[in-house]
C-alpha cells in the first residue's frame, strides 16, 4: 500500500514530550519535519515566487483541490504536467481534499465558525442572525454539493472525485476527502458525520490508484474523547501512508491540545501526522510537543496583506502612523530578505501608497518567521532541549 | 557648474542618422546609453524588488517628485538616505520635477489628452463634456498651485520647491520645475507658458546647491517650430547638466519626430537628452535615429497589471480564454524569468484567479522587453548597423 518514493523516519524523539524530528522523503526531495507547510491555494503561495519560497526555508506547497478544480480546472493543472511543474515549485507538494472548504461554504458560513470556536470567527458572517447566512453547501452520505464561489454554479465533490482531481493535480501527498465539523455541533451531529468520514476514507483509498502520491487520512470527531479515539483507531487501521487531523478542535487552546493528545496517543507513532490549518507560534509549540509533525496556515500571508507582521509571539501593524519615519528594520534579530534590506518606514509607505512590494516583503517576512521558528524547534528537538526552547520563546515572545 | 561625478561620453555616433551610443557616468555606477529608465513612481517600481529589476537589465529608476512629495514626503525619504537607500536600489536614480503631474491634474483632465493628442488620451475624462473635467491644478507666474490626489488638500510646487524637494530625495540626475502645455493649447498660450518655464528654468538652477546631482533643463514649446528651437536655444545656454523633452509633442507620431529633429538639431551634441514619458517600442527607435539618449514610460508596467504582455510591436492578452490551456511561455524567443519558467496557461490562471505573482511576472517580461530592447538598439549602434535592426524589428514586430 505504501506510496512509491515516499518514506518517514523519526531521527530523535524528545525524552521529555511527544515531540520527535524526523525525514519525510517523496519523489520531490526531503522534508525536515517538523515543519511548517507553505500554502499556496491556487497554486501559488501568495505574492510569492517558488524562489522567494526557496530563499525564506519553505520545503513543501500545500494547494486546494476546491479551489484548482473550479479554476482553472484540474485537467489544465495535469496537461501542464501537474501542480508543481504548473506553479514552477521543484519541491514536494501536497492538496488537501476539499473537505474543508465543502465545510466553509456550509456549517462554517451557517455556525459563523472557523476550526476552533472561540479563536478563528468566521469574520463575515459571526455578527449576523443565523437567517442571514447563506448555505452553499449541502453534505449526502455519497458526497457534498455546492456552491461555486466564482460563478455561483452547482458542484460536487465525492471520495472518488476528490481523488481522482488529486491524482490529475499530481502533488506528493494527498488528502482523503472528509467532512469537517463545527465546533457548534452537537455530539449527535458530528457521531453520525465521522461515520461518514470513515466510509469516505474507505473509499478514497479505494479509488487512488496512483502509486507515486502518498495518501493521508484525516482523523475527525470534534472535541469529543471517544469519536476522536474512534477515529484514530479506525483510520490507523486502513493502511493510509500518513495522518491529518482535521476538523473541529473544540472551543479552547484546552480542547484543542486535548484533541491531539488523544489522538496522537493512538496514530501509529512511525508514520507522519499533520495539524491541519493551524500555524500560531504558541499552537506549534503545543501541537510539536504533543507528536505532531507537519503544520499549515494561511495566517502568515493574510496577515502580510494586511501590513502585519509577526514578530515573536507578538505583532506589530507596520500601517501605523508611528513607523512613517522609522529607519529600524520591522525586526533587528530576523535576517530575512525584508528584514535584512528595507526600514519599517518603506514598509509603512509601500502600504499606504498600496504598493505591490508591501504585499511582498511582509509576506516574505511573515512566511520566513514560521517556517524558520518551526526548524528552531526542529533544532532543539535534535539537541533535546525543546521544552527549553518553548519556554524560551513564549518568555521573550 | 557641472555636478560632481557625472559626465556623458558619446563611444559611437551612427553613420546614417541621429543615433548614438554612450555612457552616462553618476555617482551610482554607469548607464549605457540609449537608455530605458525604469519608472518608480512613488519609490517602487510597481510589483518588483530592486533585485529583479538588476536581473531583468534595468539601469536607472525614475522617481516622481510629486508623488514623494505628498507621501511619505521628501523630509522621510532624506531622513532614510535619500531615494536609492529608501528603496534599496545601489544604482543611479532620477526624479522628475512635479511638472508633469502638475499639467496632469490641470490642463491634462481639462483638455482630455496626455502627452500627445491622438495617441494618449486621458481615458478617465476624454470622452466627458468639459464641465465635467474638473482641474486640479493652477498656474501662477512664480509655481503651481493644485489639490492634492491623496487627501484633497491644498499643496503647492515653485521651482524652488521643486528643487528643494528633489535635493532632499537625493537623485543622481534631477529636473528643473517646468509647465506641460497640452496639444490642445494654442499658440499663444503656449508661448507665454514656454517663457515662463524658461523663468522657471533659471530659477530651478539657481535653486540647486548641491553639486553631487546633475539637473536636466526641460525644453518645452509644444508642437510649434519656432518655441521648440527658440526652447532648445535657450535651455542649451543656461549650463544644465543634460536636457530633457517635455509637454506637448503635437497631434500625431509625425509631430512627435518634427519636435524631436527641431529641439535635437540644436541641444549640444555632447550632453544627454531624455524623451520624457515616451516608451513604446517604435517611438523608442523613432526617437534613437533623432538622437535621443533616455526615455521613460509607465506603459510596460500599466499593461502588464491588466494582463497585457508585449511582443515586439504586438501584445496579447493573457487573460484571454484561447490561453486557459496553452503550455508555451508568452514570448518563446524571449529570455526574461517569466518566460523561462511558466507557462501562458499559468499566467492565465494567476490574472483571473486575481494573484499578485500574475502582476509580478507580466511586469518582469514587459519591462525586460523594453529595456532589452533598448540595450539591442545600443547594440546595433555601436555595430554600425542601427537602420537595419530598425527595420528588421519592424517587420517582424
Amino acid at each position: 500500500m505504501t506510496a512509491e518514493n515516499f518514506s518517514f523516519k523519526i531521527v530523535k524523539k524528545d525524552s521529555k514530550t511527544g515531540a520527535r524530528a524526523g525525514i519525510l522523503r517523496t519523489s520531490h526531495g526531503e522534508i525536515e519535519t517538523p515543519a511548517f507547510v507553505t500554502v499556496g491555494t491556487q497554486a501559488t503561495v501568495k505574492a510569492l515566487t517558488p524562489e522567494e519560497l526557496k530563499g525564506l526555508g519553505a520545503q513543501i506547497v500545500l494547494a486546494n483541490t476546491y479551489h484548482l478544480y473550479l479554476r482553472p480546472g484540474e485537467e489544465v493543472i495535469e496537461k501542464m504536467g501537474g501542480l508543481g511543474k504548473f506553479m514552477n515549485w521543484d519541491g514536494p507538494t501536497m492538496t488537501d481534499s476539499g473537505g474543508f472548504q465543502v465545510f466553509s461554504l456550509g456549517f462554517g458560513i451557517e455556525h459563523g465558525v472557523g476550526k476552533i470556536a472561540s479563536i478563528f470567527p468566521s469574520e463575515e458572517f459571526a455578527d449576523k442572525p443565523k437567517e442571514a447566512r447563506p448555505k452553499l453547501a449541502k453534505i449526502d452520505e455519497d458526497g457534498a454539493t455546492f456552491t461555486s464561489h466564482i460563478d455561483g454554479s452547482t458542484r460536487r465533490l465525492t471520495p472518488e472525485k476528490s481523488i481522482e482531481i488529486q491524482q490529475k493535480l499530481g502533488a506528493d501527498i494527498i488528502l482523503a476527502f472528509d467532512e469537517c465539523t463545527s465546533p457548534l455541533h452537537d455530539y449527535e451531529y458530528t457521531k453520525n458525520a465521522l461515520a461518514r468520514t470513515h466510509r469516505w476514507a474507505e473509499r478514497s483509498l479505494k479509488a487512488k490508484t496512483n502509486p507515486k502520491q502518498a495518501l493521508f487520512g484525516i482523523v475527525q470527531g470534534g472535541e469529543y474523547e471517544d469519536l476522536r479515539k474512534e477515529s484514530a483507531n479506525f483510520i490507523s487501521s486502513l493502511g493510509f501512508d500518513g495522518f491529518a487531523i482535521g476538523g473541529s478542535l473544540g472551543k479552547s487552546k484546552e480542547d484543542m491540545h486535548k484533541v491531539l493528545e488523544w489522538t496522537n496517543s493512538i496514530l501509529p507513532e512511525e508514520k507522519p501526522r499533520h495539524l491541519l490549518g493551524i500555524g500560531r507560534p504558541e499552537d506549534i509549540f503545543e501541537g510539536v510537543e504533543r507528536g505532531v509533525d507537519m503544520f499549515d496556515c494561511v495566517m502568515p500571508t493574510r496577515l502580510a496583506r494586511n501590513g502585519t507582521l509577526l514578530l515573536g509571539l507578538g505583532r506589530i501593524d507596520i500601517t501605523n502612523a508611528r513607523f512613517a519615519a522609522d529607519p529600524n528594520p520591522p525586526d533587528k534579530s530576523c535576517r530575512c530578505y525584508t528584514c535584512s534590506n528595507y526600514s519599517r518606514a518603506y514598509l509603512n509607505h509601500l502600504f499606504k501608497a498600496k504598493e505591490i512590494l508591501g504585499h511582498r516583503l511582509a509576506s516574505i517576512h511573515n512566511l520566513y518567521f514560521i517556517v524558520n521558528l518551526v526548524k528552531q524547534i526542529r533544532q532543539s528537538i535534535t539537541e533535546d532541549r525543546f521544552l527549553e526552547f518553548k519556554k524560551e520563546f513564549l518568555r521573550s515572545g
